[in-house]
């Protein structure tokens, strides 16, 4: 026992020091004024290396090593499984390879800024090669380590277990599917009229009602708080969670529905299991895991009938009645459909077809199937394809849009619509423990929903595989048909 | 010059880790949701640890010997005599001795916050103990290895160069003519008729002044904040200035005066010099130089009538005029003298007195002339014989007021007053320099003082011992007579 309660001594440190990491990263974006960028991002390099330096130390390697000979109990094997997980990913890739990465990584993201703004495909090409070029590298080091090909040792790092011969089957299956549905339900929405509501929105009404719902949400505000930042997301650690939005006053419905998304992220952090979240076994399971919590949240929950019906009264005490608040638009809005360009702006049907487009050109990417120069054609030729949408020439509604692969971020993507077919499956089990379930949301108690995420997800944290957790918590593992369900239900009856 | 270029490299990377432990700190204060309080500072303790081991690392040591036969210039020679002072401080003190202060230092001034509400002297007796016991410890080892007296190498900690002797002699001054003079000003006050400005002030209108009082004094806002805590403070980083504030709505006296206070510590901060601001060297000179430059904002420049003429116009603005915001009223109300109990709500003319207090009970307590058990009838002579107020019983408006002691910071309390004494040397000489420097204030152009201060103290870090600095910038070194000039004009004339 004695190597297992080193490491768990080692890594209760780690987190510890990691939380100034949150926090200080959580601040960059949230307070911290234009002008001090350089002096941070010094400190945060410096202490990126720092944390890498502490992590890597090969006494961890022994003392793991070791642990694997103890007698452990269930919770202490999962835990140095996770422990392992973690070392084995900082030290597997040699550090002038990550130095190399990061470097180029910052450069390719900062030049890409202005790039897409000025839709130069032709100069994030030239940075864009250097990092495509190191991640393949990245890929081989850890495809030699862990026997997984190249590509699906990048998905590893977001979503352990998953691998391109479950993504093949999936996505394939959605594609089958989808391109039909939403022409479907474009076609059934011609004939609805929705009316826009008319702002402004002052930000002081959006976060008091903002505030509101997520006190309804259950979002604990003695350790975590809501802020602004030009990219929401949900920081800091599970002690502190701070969540971020942002406000535009010509629409709130955004913004209201993006402090929904995060408060899913935020309850899924602030309910790890409290005796273990110092630990890795104790943190989130993978990225999928993590947004089908916000995908729970924002979706299932969120944009239902019931739940939109349990905040009626709010968004109208807020901004005060009108034809456009009234509960029939107010669904609507929340349920319009429209192919488009842009991945983060998409509804919950056209998503998946944003995903798997970009699953497939990183895989080929990756692969070296393709080269950078191929990506505009086949973005192109996959947007027609999937959603009708002609992308040529416009880079900056097409691969200049998102900010993952300009440091090299490979294997994410997946995780997006892997999180709402965990979000379907999971709100379906949800369905089968409390068949009265939408009447409980629709009077503003969502505490079944709660209570089942809190036993079945949020308490069990990295304590099993992905597989396991799934197949505990809903009696199968991954079945992406409770999506399709989900939107046949939901968009066309 | 090997060896030298080395510790600059090593000094940097400190800067910068110390950075995430800055701005994490001012978090705890400013943002930090309650019940996530457990987690931060075991966080913090953590990392304290980690830069410590990193600062006391023999390589440094060696470096710093090496370095000191090297060929250095003025400005490396003042930088490597900073690095070495700091360095010392970090390594003379052993672990065991830093690690039990901290922890009792912790225990006291924790149960401190509960004890003081409840006048409960006796129970703060038994952990302050203690305290006292490890601050004397650590006195001594500092005091072997510096060649100081104990308490003067406690008083070094904050004040580089200041000793007993000198505080003495310029304490001992202060005490013959103070409480005749406060005496003279009361009687001259009694006849004056003061306004209270009628509230409320909302927090809202409070903010917008001070941050339109923020500006007028130079505060860069973007590379600086202001926000709310329970105890104002100026932290963060010279390229990141965090100041805080506090507002009462029914007076907008005090935080209005708190923030050109606090504006003083923060334009000091950002206006180190950019090449040497990572260095030990391009740091604030001393506890005593910082508060001079507070002191120089609030009372020199902040209460001056000319100040308070300048910004007149603002505050009518922000809260409508009436009889009580008449600029005489205005100037009367920032000059109220009382003797009273508590030390952080005192005049300027008062404030001497209860520092000299704190500094012979404290300078009795480390040199063993008195034990803890004898605070409360030490305090209360001194507090009769230097103002009149009679504090026997009254332990929570008495010794357990200050947080300072109750976690060994003994030799800090002597900088306030030095502060007030060096702002005031200092605007004497920016009057000298610009004799028609109160009619330029008046119009709201405080340039000239501040180009004095950039010049003359900002841009000068820590390149001159604090006597050597005040010669450079006013000709002569610490001359407590401008504090006394100033009082007697400003309140007697």
């Amino acid at each position: 026992m004695k190597s297992y309660n080193a490491l768990e001594t080692t890594f209760e440190r780690l987190h510890h020091l990691k939380h100034l990491e949150s926090i200080t990263y959580w601040d960059q974006a949230a307070m911290m004024p234009s002008n001090s960028n350089e002096a941070r991002s010094k400190a945060m390099a410096e202490y990126g290396v720092l944390l890498h330096q502490l992590m890597v130390d090969p006494k961890v390697g022994e003392l793991i090593n070791k642990a694997e000979g103890e007698d452990l109990n269930e919770v202490q094997q999962a835990s140095l499984r996770e422990m392992k997980r973690r070392y084995d990913l900082s030290t597997w890739v040699p550090e002038d390879l990550v130095k190399a990465k990061s470097l180029a990584g910052s450069k390719c993201e900062h030049a890409w800024r202005t790039q897409r703004t000025n839709n130069d495909w032709k100069g994030f090409l030239e940075n864009f090669k250097e990092v495509l070029n190191l991640s393949r590298q990245e890929a081989k080091v850890l495809s030699e380590k862990s026997g997984l090909s190249p590509y699906d040792s990048l998905i590893g790092l977001y979503e352990p277990g998953m691998n391109t011969k479950n993504l093949d089957r999936i996505f394939g299956d959605v594609k089958a599917w989808l391109p039909g549905l939403i022409q479907e339900i474009v076609e059934k929405q011609k004939t609805r009229k929705v009316l826009k509501p008319e702002g402004s929105f002052s930000v002081e009404k959006q976060k008091d009602l903002g505030l509101k719902v997520m006190a309804k949400l259950g979002f604990d505000f003695t350790r975590g708080r809501v802020d602004i930042s030009s990219h929401p997301f949900c920081g800091g650690v599970p002690e502190d969670v701070r969540m971020t939005t942002r406000y535009d006053e010509n629409d709130f419905v955004k913004a209201l529905m993006g402090i929904v998304h995060e408060t899913g992220h935020a309850r899924y952090e602030q309910n790890l299991p409290e005796q273990l979240r110092v630990l890795p076994v104790g943190r989130a399971r993978s990225m999928g895991i993590h947004e089908s919590q916000s995908l729970f949240f924002e979706m299932q929950l969120g944009r239902g009938s019931a739940f939109l019906k349990s905040i009626h009264q709010d968004i109208v005490a807020s901004f005060g009645a009108s034809q456009a608040f009234e509960i029939e638009n107010l669904i609507n809005i929340y349920r319009q459909v429209k192919p488009d360009f842009i991945r983060v702006d998409a509804d919950e049907v056209t998503y998946p077809a944003h995903i798997i487009l970009r699953y497939e050109i990183e895989k080929a990417l990756i692969g070296g199937e393709i080269e950078a120069r191929d990506i505009p054609d086949m973005w192109n030729e996959k947007m027609m394809s999937y959603l009708g949408v002609d992308t040529r020439d416009n880079f900056q509604q097409g691969p200049l849009q998102d900010i993952h692969w300009t440091d090299g971020s490979f294997g994410y993507f997946p995780s997006y619509t892997l999180g709402a077919m965990y979000a379907a499956q999971e709100f379906n089990a949800v369905k089968k423990e409390c068949p009265q379930i939408e009447s409980h949301i629709e009077k503003g108690d969502y505490s079944p929903a709660f209570n089942w995420l809190k036993k079945n997800i949020w308490s069990q944290a990295s304590l099993h595989t992905t597989d396991d957790l799934m197949l505990k918590a809903t009696g199968e593992t991954l079945n992406p048909v409770y999506l399709k369900n989900h939107l046949i239900e939901r968009y066309l009856n």
